[in-house]
């Protein structure tokens, strides 16, 4: 058991915080029983498990102790000090994980049977972007595609946001010219938004295969972006709003687009 | 001008960042161009506008004066080391107020024309409380009840995913017992969300004048409060996923009820 919060591999672990320690290491780290679970159920991601015997409930232990051993993953045994000083949860539980990144290539979507994506222009925030991994989950989407200058999706507070999603969902990195020219080779429905458009969001057919475009939190969707689009569309707004969290925009956009795909499914 | 970060009302200023100032002296800070201007807009609410000149960019310079002047609030220079220190925002913009709270009384809603409210059972993260602001504004809604132990909604956090809509909308405080007692005596419809409801959200027509309650992130509603419920509606889930984050699924069932008005309103 490490018990010295100086030990190199504790270090190396609490520098998982920071972007620039998850891109040269291509893991991040996950704290709480919940999550640790989901990792767990895709053992092949998992680096380490870290676990903090102290800390972990007693009712739990058993259950918790069964799932690691079928699961095969490594283990490394942290005093509760050291645990804490990862520094996650105010009140931790004693069970966390390093688990590998995972990263599909725009190449490897197939048109014909992509399902639903959401594509994100820049998004800045980690909790909207945890929030749109979680609600892209809910209404049956396959993947999210982070176009440019995005946030990170391994971040601590995206991870935290998606609620488990993001072991559910694919992720794509890429940028607006590499999109084009994929887009440019590829026939999916691509729709985007905006409140300049005079489309509104429920007047269009969505269809199986397809991508919903947003904009970042600051700007909106780039117009090298609206560009590409096959369709534009606003959201009514009353009052003094004139826009509303990206968060929630993608998800009442996302909700029309499930609504309509459970709608055909039952005709 | 003040120069000194120790000055004491400079100090009692900083203060307001704990809930626990913000009660006592019944104000709040907030920080930034766009929402010092939404608040002079309701000058009354104005106790004092901070201005450290320094920082004011030179472009916004004339036209931001004379607003103020227009407005006729108390004006306290600061320096922009002092303006530094109330830290809200990493790039200070040298505009930041100090305004009053606004708290409505349950008996002061009347059922027969108070629009669409929102309620809040318990909803812990100020976040979410400020984004759910945004979007009951961007929907038309009146206001929202906070009900038990919520986040304040003069929290910075709050205030600054409101975007503003904080000074649109109308605010009250109370508790499951003198809601129960209020719903008791007047008609109102009230729908409530959970996931074991059978009933879907977009099966049921939504009045002009009624409550969405919603539960708190980690409880959903509370049972108390499912029984003063006419309606209990479920939003549809795929995947993995057993729930949406909080702000998320008030904004999607929000849309519904807004849709269903514009539509009724056409007719």
């Amino acid at each position: 058991m490490i018990t010295s919060t100086a030990n190199e591999r504790v270090k190396a672990i609490r520098k998982l915080r920071e972007r620039k320690y998850r891109q040269e290491s291509g893991v991040f780290y996950i704290e709480g029983i919940r999550i640790v679970r989901e990792a767990i159920s895709r053992p092949e991601r998992v680096e380490t498990l870290l676990l903090a015997p102290e800390l972990l409930a007693e009712h739990l232990r058993a259950e918790v102790m069964q799932q690691i051993e079928s699961a095969r993953v490594a283990v490394l045994e942290v005093s509760a000090a050291v645990f804490a000083s990862f520094g996650l949860k105010e009140n931790p539980q004693g069970l966390a994980a390093v688990v590998r990144q995972e990263w599909h290539e725009l190449s490897s979507l197939d048109p014909l049977h992509m399902g639903l994506w959401v594509g994100l222009d820049s998004v800045a925030d980690p909790g909207n972007l945890g929030t749109i991994m979680r609600t892209t989950d809910a209404v049956g989407g396959r993947g999210i595609l982070l176009i440019d200058n995005c946030t990170d999706p391994y971040d601590p507070s995206a991870v935290r946001g998606s609620m488990g999603a993001l072991f559910a969902i694919e992720l794509i990195k890429t940028d607006t010219a590499s999109y084009r020219r994929w887009k440019e080779q590829h026939t999916v429905f691509t729709v985007g938004t905006s409140d300049a458009a005079s489309v509104n969001y429920q007047s269009v057919a969505y269809p199986e295969n397809m991508l919903l475009l947003m904009g970042s939190e600051r700007e909106g969707l780039h117009p090298d972006l609206v560009q590409a689009c096959d369709q534009m569309v606003a959201l009514p707004m009353a009052g003094r709003s004139d826009s509303l969290n990206l968060a929630v925009a993608t998800g009442v956009t996302l909700y029309e687009i499930f609504n309509q795909h459970l709608q055909r499914g039952k005709k």
